[in-house]
């Protein structure tokens, strides 16, 4: 918008897209967008083009910007829920998620195939910043013995004791994982402090990183994208405005930008539970 | 349970199974349990075991059986929802469904690679007996410009005038997705009839076929499979009887055997329409 | 180059590329190339665009083009061998072969996954019109009990006698690679002659025509692409033509077309031995 | 074999593992068989057995152990090359090189999806302790501007100027692959020395670590599998001893253990030439 890089997409524009991972777009985060500067550039080139409600694809971030911009200028968005971290108060899922989890769980998968040796534990890093959102079902899906999770604050010492535990039960081998943002640091970071209470054990770290923000949409991700791509012109077209377009027990719901903002969603306790279930 | 192969299964028993496909138990269709000399053997071998109840894990005709064991002989079955064509009153979503949808998606993915001659029609066929519940994903996910399922009897006269349209409209290449239980007939047999009408088409036929049956289950499957395992044995703890675990809007619901067996779930129709707005 | 599509590549241009299946020219067949008149107009766009040597990528068909062409005008022509056929004499492997194995393969797997019935046998119908490149690896790593290519014309009467013996030793499930070209028909053929000897035979078929052809190309394909396209390159740059690159023992070679297309390249006779240690 | 954990495999044995990850086996490095001790009892296992002859699957080391074994008790043993790092003088390929390449760049294809802001750098750690075989397909096939193998030592600094070339050329985003074993430390430590020198760079660190071991083989690694399999049981029986079996130049090829420990198997030097040649 800031630069004028605007096309018409018609639909054979977005013909061979649907499989593929990335954005054609090739949109990402603007500095000049957080100035007030920047937002009058962007105003002043949807005047010039005629161009009368936007679709905001993204999170937190993005709601904000374009909330602060119609507060400004009073142009109409509707938001879709682009992210992976899923965290997002106002659908049940995010675009992506589903995707990013099943990357994950397939790099789990492969790791869960070496687990060979006694003494081994893997810590694998997962994103999610705030959240455990990712690291939950890959924790169940991947039957992984402890997850550590921003909501539940697991300390060094519980890892330690689960491991010790495990090994009495000649237990062989062990799978952490770990979301990016815990208390106790990054995979890395957590493996050393183990590794300090328990010398012998033989550790491996791995990092999954960007790749979990990649690769081509699953089944799942490409309906709520489609389901939600009509949703916003839908609202658009019939005045709605300022809100973010999501799916809630199968039911279409638009929510306002500042509750999407401002509220949280927290994980289902029950999952919770499960991992502890399940790993027992 | 007829032929008396029945194992104690504990927590090691499943470890590093959950990223499999297919089954461990090896469980089939039974024909000697549709008859009541099957159903007395198979009463005796739990009663000499002290077996007091049973998970079953299937779709109507599995649920039929345990109703009638049940009428028969008061031994107390909850059931786990496992088919791949979620055409199953009682859950939103059935276990392996997601991965089903996910695999025929990829096959379609790496067709669409091929896209490339002018007259080349694409004819797939997916599962789905009685239902488009796998189609419909499949054409909105794969793209697909036609899909015929079941419920909509889409007629070989449709199929030709799309086609006819596309190419004046100098579209190149056609996916049409073919639910296996179509009015008329198998892939093949939809290429034979469309090729008549439209000599110069190139028709290329797949037939997916068990492929959709196996593969590594995704995540959306292991979180079900692992929420409602814990519902079968928790609900038969609790005394519940003649009952299947399902989702429903997120949450956990126990539907009467019968209830399974008798009532349909329409798929959405929504869905079906969305193949219209984004293939057009 | 009949009709003047024709661009400059930079390196940008085919940034990102390498990982996607088909092909960003959009080339296929040409009808008109096959006439006296198109091959003139070709030739006329070609030296209205100051083009002194082209790559041509393909196999037999593309070949006997190239060579018809550098006879009638002189223009030097180096060509990369591109089908998933591996049929090609003039190099041990051809582009897009390796990717097609894996992925008829991976179908297997999931397949396999599966056969968990009694007396069920699966039909699985791979590319390979003259040849069983295709089908031998197939049958060697999906551990496939009977493999049918067209150079060994495996009869039905052998299929017939190699289940009835497997179900005498009690093995619960077969699997049937059939390379499309074979004597005994397509695999929906086979089936069908087969069940007529053995009535209470489960057949289930899967044909998985052109999934084969796409796909993301494995790390072979893309190692032998990038050789090969430096090589087609500097063949021409050091005064080549009318040769195929290709690479025989590790050793980059250039092959005569007219010997790409006249000569031939037996299979292995040890792959087909092997089928039989290991099936056995 | 010292502990006596030893079975006979019959052809049902095998059944169904083919496309399995990891080892039926579970055998792992012995710190027993390292000491005099340990072998003496591995030795009269395998007398009261009446074993005559081994097979030993692995790299360096076991073929070391087996060497020894053999100096000391005279069992014959034929080897398999099981190692994902491809440096083992006596064959072209090693069993699960290929799987292991593909799995990274899968990885690496997932993370060039989301390569979309400027400035931003994915320094991508791949295995290979003391060679770039893993890292070099993976840079080629990946699309990677820049690759660090112990081969090369490539510098900090050469890393630095050619990020700000491309920067200089408006290059969006950069790709770095670095084996394990490279001098500037794991990609952590070198995204931290390269982020010093270039501070306004947004790093992001992958760490494949033990996923690139698991997963299912490839095409390529059954076959090869598969043949030496073969070739080991057949050495054996034709009275060769302390060899290892291997495919050399399509050839099967017996190489005195001896050769395979001490002698190297230098990385083709125009694949390291072509990194440079297609990323520039």
């Amino acid at each position: 918008m800031i630069k004028g890089e605007i096309s018409k997409l018609e639909s054979y524009s977005v013909s061979n897209i649907i499989q593929k991972g990335g954005t054609i777009l090739r949109s990402a985060r603007s500095k000049d967008f957080t100035t007030k500067e920047g937002r009058k550039i962007a105003y002043d080139q949807l005047q010039s083009l005629g161009i009368e409600g936007l679709v905001a694809i993204g999170g937190d971030g993005t709601f904000t910007g374009a909330n602060i911009f119609f507060e400004e200028y009073g142009i109409p968005t509707i938001g879709a829920p682009g992210t992976i971290d899923n965290d997002l108060y106002g659908t049940d899922y995010t675009i992506g998620y589903d995707t990013a989890v099943n990357t994950a769980l397939d790099a789990i998968d492969k790791i869960r195939d070496t687990a060979d040796s006694h003494d081994r534990v893997f810590f694998i890093e997962v994103m999610g910043r705030d959240s455990g959102y990712i690291a939950i079902p890959c924790a169940i899906g991947g039957g992984a013995e402890i997850v550590m999770i921003p909501e539940t604050d697991t300390s060094i010492d519980y890892v330690v004791d689960t491991l010790r535990t495990g090994w009495s039960r000649s237990k062989t081998s062990f799978i952490v994982i770990i979301a990016e943002g815990g208390e106790e640091g990054s995979a890395t970071e957590v493996a050393a402090k183990v590794q300090t209470a328990l010398p012998h054990m033989d550790a491996r770290v791995t990092i999954l990183g960007h790749v979990q923000r990649g690769g081509s949409p699953t089944a799942a991700d490409r309906m709520l994208a489609s389901q939600l791509g009509i949703a916003c012109v839908e609202g658009l077209l019939t005045g709605r405005k300022n809100e973010m377009a999501g799916i809630i027990n199968g039911e279409l719901v638009y929510t306002p930008f500042i509750d999407t903002i401002t509220k949280d969603k927290p994980i289902n306790p029950e999952f919770i539970n499960m991992v502890n279930i399940l790993s027992s």
